[in-house]
């Protein structure tokens, strides 16, 4: 099953040596290539996680960020297990936001998915980030899977 | 023959383990200290490549960015040669944009070095890049390159 | 003994395999979780290497840039002694600035911790960092500290 | 005991026939007539309430918005007190934010103070706000309170 | 029925003594949660009577204020009719705007839902109004309907 | 005599129970629908009050705002007088400014109008009021004026 | 006598062959080399085809561009006239805006001067064009009166 | 059959003598006046000779222009066509830009269209064009069509 | 000789009927292809009867539009001359400024081309031209060189 | 006779020892209290001076730094009289200017009051001059008048 | 004792024949090199002499340039003082603000120390002083102090 | 010989009884009429004593003010020298800079050129100077040199 399918020529991922090194995650649903632009484009149990309050006002606000993170952590997570390993084998994240406002959510989002030791982490504000000016974050991953000697 | 004379007190690349990482990359050319601003600044065959059109008005709008493009990997596949390597093992890539209107043209130009799998990729749009603002691209590689054991 | 205690649930460093990889760093205490500012904020000894004149327009015009740049830079150094190195076992620098017109004086304080061979280093200049605008600098270092075999 | 001191010549509320109508509330503490700018400016009760998550990028992103929330509306509640009333008697809010990306973090502080039905609601974000640029919402309330006839 | 229903967690309208007040109304559709954008927003009968010429340059200039217009008035028209009232029973608006260049559009169809004696008006332009920057006007009505005695 | 005659179809008071609600005030002379620009649009007498010094740079940064506030206090006087009540009567402000960098002069002209117990009070910067960018500032009054029982 | 009195030095008309060719005409009275500036610079009669309402906040904010839509077309047709044609013999406009949300006013107003077949038409929004920033429109036409053979 | 439907009031194409004049043209589907915004928008034939990548970030960057560029020259081919030419009747072009960067990837297409000898051409960069900002290019077109004498 | 060659694939000009029609002519030297900049770039001759002063702050601001405007005059001249006619045949012009505040300099170089009837003339300011935004002025000229019959 | 009134308590020129100095001068009125806006507001001798063209366009760009140029150099003219020299006793000016490209014009108004040996001089661009944005220019000026001794 | 103590490496005051000449003087205070930013800053005596109010939105408007003029003011009367004259002997003052909207405060502050015949002035609004942006005016005076001879 | 050579008709100093003016000095070589842009625009010597790094980033950076200010700073000596004096004699200065994030560097180069008894100084930031936006700094200069008597 084809996972993290590229936007251009480059690939998701690629091993050299004992470590896998992702390209940057944004968030592109590969399956129609439309960008996620809120609640709508992220699985109901997500919504939830995410805190989706079913008042517009507040989920229009806090919906893109939110559903950008859970997507692109998600699809770190899928690409990495794709590789062979586990969202608890990333051990390195480099962020780009359009905002650093959004810190918060992602930040609460990030929790989820690493509930062990947490990677290191570099996070920085960009003016603009591929496909559009829609893509509020993006985020590339290092895993550590050594191989068997 | 020194090749890729850096801009301050930093190394071109280093080695360590099986890894070479290199120092990000922008079209300055070492010999001479200046900036690459447009076709005449790289040899006519990579002009020809890059498919100069000989029309003042087009040439003047993609020249910046195709020049630079082609001199940048150039001189990262010129680089990894130093350390011993070859681009095809530059699996790595780090791509900072002025304006990622730019990335279709500088895609183009990244087909021709890796013509074999490609590596994998982050690409963002920052404000600025040393040492003046006509920079309009700057990329970091990492290649591997296993020692002997 | 804590050293770069996270300013988000995040590690301050990681090894993986051969490799020390640290978060991106600023200039924050993490005794007292505020931001430097300017000399004041750092050590008398770091004050006098950086070049403190004594005179008000001058220092407040160069205070913040030196005090964060040596911030960052002794903070690496100690983050890299609490993972078992040395400053010269960091062999890559990614610096994020706010305004590229500081990189002299950060050039500058830079050759104060690297006396040998330096590091690889990729610089651009980004619309902001965390916490706040008031930081003008993040640095991410990675060490090589080959495990014993 | 005074509360909601002005800080100009005006009344901090006027009952005219059965209703009570308040003026428009600022997060100034009247006591130390200081500007409330981040947890560290309400109770700790309040930033405990509030989801402080004692990391510091995220509660200096979030601290302001959230405590200026808090402050207000604890305000309006003691004035309500004040003139013999309680929150559930405020029947009509208007309300002005300097940035409507804070609505979701105030909506959730709101409830906390409205239980019961909620009063009618106007929300626009304006330029500006007395006394100076750090102040992020306003808040006029109207309360119901029936004269014994 | 359902009318107005509250894009937060606020009240359509509340009851006061003598008074029905309202909370600021935009054009949001309840039933679908989506945002009046033009003519294709509302129905056939409005739109003749905001004067749609059918040619797209004209109508896709003038349609999105026209269209809000309407909506809000029509909507503020139903919820005052839903708390027992009628148009006419409304003595008091405050219209806030994103542009005042909009006023004469929004001023002529104001004329159509208050053929009597017109109410009081408050009109200010505003930087941005809840859930987005596409809502043109937001207008909040007081209405008089005093209890029987 | 005609007293506040509208710019648009609005009515200038309604009287609404015990109560009389004005619309916003703003300093378009209505005999002359010129709008106030500095101290030679209004009566000598208030120039005097309003501190006029006779010197050009001074009067012309000043007059403006001074002369808008005094001539958009007075009309809501004569309207207040107009409906049968005193300016005292007025209990209640919401006061637009163009730029709160004003409201100190504002606020002195305020206190020659309340001489006795002030209105409550709301005051917020917007981008622009009707009918051009020459308005500084519209103030929204409400009276209470007791029918007789 | 002299109609269309040019601005600098260029002719109003001029014939080449079967063809009138008219240079761009903007809203300045010739007679008193003053701009257009609204209704009041109009003849009565104008004002009332234009749909003056009499309401200044309508009035002062359509007025400008209704008002000169209507001297450049009116202008234009006393030039043709003056070379000998009618405004049916105008067969070509280019349509220079400062702004095109003015475009639904003008597109009214040029029907009133077109009521048989339409000239084609090039519309673009300028930033700027002679004498002043004042200057709303600029209108260029072109005529087909064949000479007699 | 209907080609060149107007978006306002005003003729697709005018002759007058041996000139067929052509309103200036943008890329709305008269059909469905929907404004093309990428590939998706033009038929698949015209798309592969657009030089479409099937690479999401290229093809949305490049899609824009090259859509719009190929739908208003094919709409000029279609006009002239209808009035009894060819499109190498056209001997002149008026080219209006929203960003002239975009005129490389414009010029590549006209080339298509005129295989001969080219127009004479005329090109600036303005601020909007109708209906609205979506338009990046405008070209009114003029053919030499003489009349069998 | 080659006179006027084109910046892209387009024609100097073209003869339709008795009618000579030009492209756009900009100050771009078209045996060196570099953009006119200044004084240096025209002929002696051309600078004196331009009004150069050899004082080097006046001519720095005015050499550019100053020689442009020559240049582009001369180059129309130039031009219809090939086409076999006089620039007396040139009976209309369409100028697209940068900056309109150079009307007046280009004016008056107008005037010494142009000693007999002058042409009709349209003017407005656009936001940039081909090839670069160095290019402060564009002129269409069209010229009446009827066919022997 | 009072010649250059103040515009604020301060005094014209004041003599010290040897030399007269004067306060800035900016293109007010003293007898009306007026700005000097462009030619009519010169008498018609200056206007022919500084080259009025009675073309409107050219007029409106270039008279008010023309007329202002003119009038500041003739108050300062008028006020060293006032002090008992004349111009050529004038040896030091500082001359401020909203926009450096008015320099060319004020430049060549100057030479027409300092035909002998000319002042030193500093030229600087501000922000904006007392009383209103409409002062283009304004000069200090310093005089040597020696006392008899 | 030490008055007006340099921020940089320059005099305070120097004699030149029979005239003192002062530095710029900006409102800083030499014993604690920190800005004055209010009434805070300034000793109670000069806060009531400024007008302060007690209002905290009045004071925190008016403040900082009120409490910056009367410190600039009276550091130049205490710099003249130090060189043995008194404020009546300062002739001439160059005054530069960031805002010019400050200048009516200022002045009523200046007539304070002027009450004689006033000096010379020169004021012009530049974009920003020495320290930081929170200067608000920097004054440099020149007074006459004959030596005895 | 020549030294100074004005840019426009002005003296490069004149003597008023026992001082010498100067005229502001720019960064522009009189023997070539071009601006001094970096290192490469003074002398070698100047160069060293500069601190040129040979690192072209921080070259490139720093070496515009510090050539500049090099460079006017020994244009002052030249000049002071012409009239008889020594840089000694300078006693006064203002200084104009684009950017005071450049004062630290020009505080440093202009110690070297006074190394006794400082001059007063006054310094501000303005928005340009003469000729071009490339002019970082203007220093105006006066000296006291007494006639001998």
């Amino acid at each position: 099953m084809s996972i993290a399918q590229p936007l251009a020529k480059y690939s998701a991922w690629r091993r050299a040596g004992d470590y896998v090194f992702l390209s940057g995650v944004i968030a592109v649903d590969p399956a129609t290539a439309t960008i996620v632009k809120g609640y709508a484009d992220v699985p109901p149990a997500a919504r939830a996680m995410l805190g989706q309050t079913g008042e517009f006002s507040t989920d229009i606000k806090e919906g893109p960020i939110l559903a950008q993170s859970w997507f692109v952590l998600d699809r770190i997570r899928a690409t990495v297990e794709d590789a062979g390993g586990r969202m608890s084998d990333v051990f390195k994240l480099v962020q780009y936001f359009r905002n650093l406002d959004h810190f918060p959510h992602y930040s609460r989002v990030r929790k989820l998915f690493f509930t062990g030791e947490p990677p290191v982490s570099t996070v920085v504000q960009v003016s603009e980030m591929l496909p559009t000016a829609d893509i509020l974050i993006e985020v590339e991953a290092t895993a550590f899977l050594p191989l068997p000697r």
